[in-house]
């Protein structure tokens, strides 16, 4: 009988507590032991609650007990959540979390701890809630030289996305919608702005590439930007407009990452992934490109991906899992300015100015655009000099495409 | 240095050995150590092979080699295959292999044995070419009760579909295609009559379920009987045909299996899963629908799929991975014609009979429809009630309807 520790009674806590008790039976037949959850800690009480007994208010009960041995984190944040953490470790518990800001931001830190006492510190559930991802990519994909990861991975900002493309809500109706079924909390920033992508497509970018990168130093736009102008141009360019965490190696010791609005073609799969779902995409030289789809956040989906890596760290008690990355030397990380694409924009300016500037483009237009403006779609050029050719235009959008 | 032998030089054997030694780098950073191949079985000489110096005909010299730990098999079929797996592991080595056929019928029997001497023998490449689905179901999906598991397995079928759905070819005409760009095999028959969806759906229902299911026993439809027509009438039901295999719980203790062509609607992101990709859709109790994509055969994604097994088995020398299903008990296996569905049915017969038969169907026609035959969806039914209702009608096609 394994016992297992719970912080953070929350959401995802609550889910954990939840999935334990209901599959038991299907954990104990995938793990060969049984499992069990012998405390919870929140500063809150929860009176009348299935679990209330389990609930302690003070950690050092659970760093000092020896019988527990796997501590799940499902606090959040990096303060109190990064020293449990640490705690815990040092006290010789494996650690699992959902926690992407603090994997996204010190996870390489934690895991030389985890690594140099042979403990685990998995977290499967940070990027993609339910969707097998971390473990695809550091063990079945082990065989490829990984070349760029890339996908939907807010299901917020995709729920948003979805309700202006499928039903013409402006930003602030969507997002309003949002917030009432749930899927968006009262304060959205850390969605809408991207800040949440940004620290998913980080950590994949760690995984995939061996070399940290920080949230920090990424470029990050959100969606607030996204009007449904731009939604009717883009389905007239047969795209959707998906809010993408994109990292790429850029040669063999360089990288860059960045998280932006992208106008996706319908003819890939990815830009069917509607709603609050998640799809993420990883190129390998051996396998192509493969796609993961699912649930990307919701407390059970999330919960279960996090009921897994307890099973895992129960399963290697003695040999520690191989997850991992180095520190990035300088010049690792690239400015994604410097990555080309295809462009849209829209943009107000005169016919003349955008033949000045490039040329020959793609112009669209639908029922009902605004006359004083123009968008188009342009060849590939990277971010700096777009800016340099749209110098003397008032730019309303601008968003990379992808196919 | 851990020394593999690859037993079967052809497609994927030799995809083995370019992976092996062109991603050395980052296979030795995964597996934390240097893997090479140290023998290559094959009945034939390579002349001027890259590898010739490796090549071997005799398997008592990989068997009798202590320095060999892992053995690559990608023979195919049951027969010599299951003969030097065997003897592989009573050997002691681990063993991976692509072989569907040999793990679909065999594979419960050959685990057995690696678990006895705390072997491995794992089988990725098995279902879904490169994709990873047989580690998700097994470690990262642990938490869930998984109920159902279905989709496209089969590129040559997805593609011969793909071609009659997007530029009209008939089916003869896409098979023939098919083969002239080296998709299908001179005789297609495993795959057009579905036996390769057959061996795969099963592996997975056995991972899923934790119970063995036998490829003979379930039920197997082609796409041989799939006509433009039925692509046209599934348009305006919009759906597209795909072949799926699917294997359902159908209650605690009983689970049923099947290969046929369905209606997959197009709302579905598995619809959207065209030419040779496979698409596999795991749904979970706490995860709901996780989707699976990626190239499901050729040399490079399958061969990597291999390799990331032989990095596992490498670093599972000393603690065995867990996979495992158990016999099934008498009555675990039930019909599939038992599920219910909608259907799609054709048929040549009387808008009265049709009438008498179902009450209000959904007709759909098109222009060019032969005269003489009706089309339509119904409600749910399972197949043995639909082959009542049909009983005085001349049937073209009927297949299930998913959404």
């Amino acid at each position: 009988m394994v016992k297992v520790a719970i912080c953070g009674y929350g959401t995802v806590g609550s889910g954990v507590a939840d999935v334990i008790f209901e599959n038991s039976d299907s954990i104990a037949r995938n793990a060969a032991e049984e499992i069990s959850v012998k405390y919870i800690l929140d500063k809150r009480d929860f009176h009348g609650d299935h679990f209330e007994n389990l609930i302690v208010h003070d950690f050092s009960i659970i760093e000092n007990d020896p019988e527990v041995s796997v501590v799940v984190e499902t606090i959040g944040g990096v303060g109190i959540a990064y020293e449990f953490t640490k705690r815990a470790l040092l006290a010789g518990k494996s650690v699992v979390t959902s926690n992407k800001e603090l994997v996204a931001s010190r996870g390489h830190e934690l895991i030389a701890i985890a690594k140099q006492r042979n403990l685990n510190y998995l977290f499967e559930a940070s990027v993609g809630g339910g969707i097998p991802i971390i473990r695809p990519i550091t063990q079945c994909l082990a065989a490829n030289k990984l070349d760029a990861v890339y996908g939907i991975l807010n299901g917020t900002t995709n729920y948003i996305l979805t309700e202006m493309i499928q039903n013409g809500a402006t930003f602030e109706e969507a997002l309003h919608q949002a917030q009432e079924n749930g899927y968006a909390e009262a304060d959205p920033t850390a969605d809408i702005e991207g800040h949440d992508a940004a620290r998913k497509i980080c950590i994949l970018a760690d995984l995939c590439f061996g070399r940290h990168v920080n949230p920090d130093d990424i470029k990050t736009q959100g969606i607030t930007g996204v009007t449904l102008a731009d939604v009717e141009y883009a389905k007239r360019l047969n795209c959707k407009i998906k809010l993408l965490g994109r990292a790429v190696r850029t040669g063999a010791e360089t990288a860059t990452a960045y998280v932006a609005p992208h106008l996706v073609s319908t003819s890939s799969l990815l830009s069917n992934v509607d709603g609050v779902m998640n799809g993420i995409v990883v190129h390998g030289n051996a396998l192509g490109n493969a796609m993961f789809y699912g649930a990307g956040a919701g407390k059970l989906p999330t919960a279960s991906a996090v009921v897994a890596d307890v099973i895992d760290a129960v399963k290697h008690t003695k040999a520690r899992k191989y997850l991992d990355w180095e520190d990035a030397p300088s010049g690792y990380f690239t400015d994604s300015s410097y990555l080309p694409s295809r462009w849209y924009c829209r943009v107000e300016t005169s016919l003349q100015q955008i033949g000045w500037a490039f040329g020959k483009v793609n112009f669209v237009t639908y029922p009902g655009a605004s006359g004083s403006e123009y968008a188009f779609a342009t060849d590939e050029y990277d971010e700096a000099t777009m800016l340099k050719l749209t110098g003397g235009m008032t730019v309303r959008s601008m968003f990379r495409i992808i196919d």
